[in-house]
């Protein structure tokens, strides 16, 4: 069935791609036949197919992307499950992926997955489609989820989150390093009696900030923070910072586990309670997102390196597809405290 | 080539999904034949592989999504080429879509294209992608690309867009009566010197808000609006409006063509000019994104009817799959005005 010529062989130089007329000739066809067995659904006699396909296996001939993907073993297509497309962040992240996929001719499929199911299906779904690989920004996924893609052979990074013990590659900010970062710049502008709002208990950026900040208030001897929970949203932090103050014991600094929590904190305190930020009560939060410089605004806040985060997920990706039985690594980027309005200052010493 | 036996047929009712093992045995070969015959890049005599894949369209059997294009002339994949993911408008509808195609197992492939070159670029792409239908929120497209979607008989629907005369499906606000609304409540409230700051020139939903709110105020017998420049995002907003306040003519209400422009202008106003809101200035938006309830904002804005808009998009496609060659139509769904403290109200009439 092989046919006897071939012109020319997939990965020699070549001018101009194959045609479709390069291959009715070899195989001995019309082109309305090559035509007909590269369009889906249309009818062509089986053996005459396959001897097509070889034929354009051959020569590197592949007119659309499922016969290229039939042919190449890849679909030069990257999945990409996000928890969340309320959040400001996100659609950085996503913007800065779509980014760097478009330039390499790479097509992005998303999915949007709320919680732990939602993931668990958004990956299932990616691998029916044969993705080449997988980027998940979400709260978890279950451990017999990462079995499917490991034993898919689907390279797979973790974005802002990680899953410890888990053996997938991540990319994360240091989150600890955050939290505690925090702790000391609340602590050199006087504050002693800080609160912390929770995003989403479960998600493990939201634990690790938490702990780094708890662990390094206890370290300056300071009282144990004041928790709250906001779920990740901007209504969630309107309520909390109620819940807060209201408490008989009002924080003097609430630092926030989002940058989208501390804009609901702010409306919370300026409009529902009618105090002021910084005069009363001091705002940071995590991210930097571009509202955060905005002036209705001015937060105070850790940035998440998105660049270097999302340069650091397609390096590991990439390696992964290279080398598919390499180590998984996880790779952590400095955050980085940006100063602005909402967080009152430490005085000058006097001199 | 065909098989002496079939035991079922496609679309027969059944009770369990078709298994590889029936495969096999109807084909004569054996199940690691059938698996390799649906895995990316394995190999297979060709004659077994067209007689498998005969097989597999006989019983309805699809291992995977490539295979099932193949065999069903369908990707279940949808094309989403965006404009904008700076812009929080389109993050909802992002959300929107995805939430609603997540629902039927039909996956979602994201373009971003900042200009027209872009989408052209963008919908290329995904006809390559052997996409079932494709859904475009961006500002244009040229006519070159249309006719390549027409030609693939892909599904096309433009989104927040329209193309005078082009022959492609359309959803939209109108925009036109939008503009006439704003103008209407602006007079009613007392306004006699308005500006309008417009999003990206080019755009049909930039031209239609102008020119309902510019012929409305003309038929009021009002000066005509000014006119800035802000290409729908928050720094541009933020400028245009100093120019506007340092023009020697200061407007007495600023009517923008989205809302985040609006964000911008409120914070120009407010901090870059010290002046107040609504007090010294009126401002109003175009959108209704989620921002624009926060009290930092109030912005009285006109809704786009985002949840009613993706239901028409996706029912165009529907029917445009169903009847390829039905008539364009061009849906246009009534905005809503809705009143926050961005704005001077009409005073209430003596009694």
């Amino acid at each position: 069935m092989a046919p006897n010529t071939t012109v020319r062989k997939k990965g020699r130089a070549k001018s101009t791609a194959p045609t479709s007329a390069e291959v009715a000739t070899i195989a001995g066809v019309s082109r309305s036949t090559v035509s007909r067995t590269f369009t889906q659904g249309a009818s062509v006699d089986p053996v005459t197919r396959a001897r097509i396909i070889e034929v354009a296996q051959d020569i590197g001939y592949a007119p659309n992307q499922a016969a290229r993907s039939l042919i190449s073993g890849r679909s030069d297509t990257v999945g990409l499950v996000m928890a969340s497309f309320d959040n400001p962040f996100y659609h950085t992240v996503l913007s800065g992926f779509l980014d760097h996929f478009q330039r390499r001719d790479i097509r992005v499929m998303c999915h949007a997955a709320p919680d732990i199911d939602g993931v668990d299906e958004g990956v299932r779904a990616m691998l029916r489609y044969n993705v080449d690989a997988m980027i998940i920004a979400a709260s978890g996924m279950t451990s017999s989820v990462i079995d499917d893609c490991r034993r898919s052979g689907v390279s797979t990074v973790l974005f802002n989150r990680t899953i410890p013990g888990s053996r997938v590659h991540s990319v994360q900010t240091d989150n600890l390093a955050g939290g505690r970062t925090m702790a000391d710049f609340l602590a050199i502008g006087g504050h002693g009696r800080m609160a912390y709002i929770h995003g989403l208990e479960q998600s493990s950026t939201n634990r690790d900030r938490y702990t780094g900040f708890a662990d390094r208030v206890a370290e300056l001897g300071l009282p144990e923070p004041q928790q709250e929970f906001g779920e990740y949203t901007y209504q969630g932090g309107r309520e909390a910072v109620k819940r807060l103050m209201m408490s008989g014991n009002a924080p003097d600094a609430v630092f926030c586990a989002n940058d989208i929590m501390a804009f609901g904190v702010l409306d919370g305190l300026r409009t529902d309670l009618g105090l002021s930020v910084p005069g009363d009560v001091s705002v940071t939060g995590f991210d930097d997102v571009p509202m955060a410089s905005w002036p209705s605004f001015g937060l105070t806040t850790i940035r998440q390196r998105r660049n270097r985060m999302i340069d650091a997920a397609v390096a590991l990706l990439d390696t992964a597809i290279t080398d598919p039985k390499g180590k998984d690594e996880c790779v952590s980027i400095e955050g980085r405290l940006i100063l602005r309005e909402s967080a009152r200052l430490p005085s000058p010493r006097p001199s």
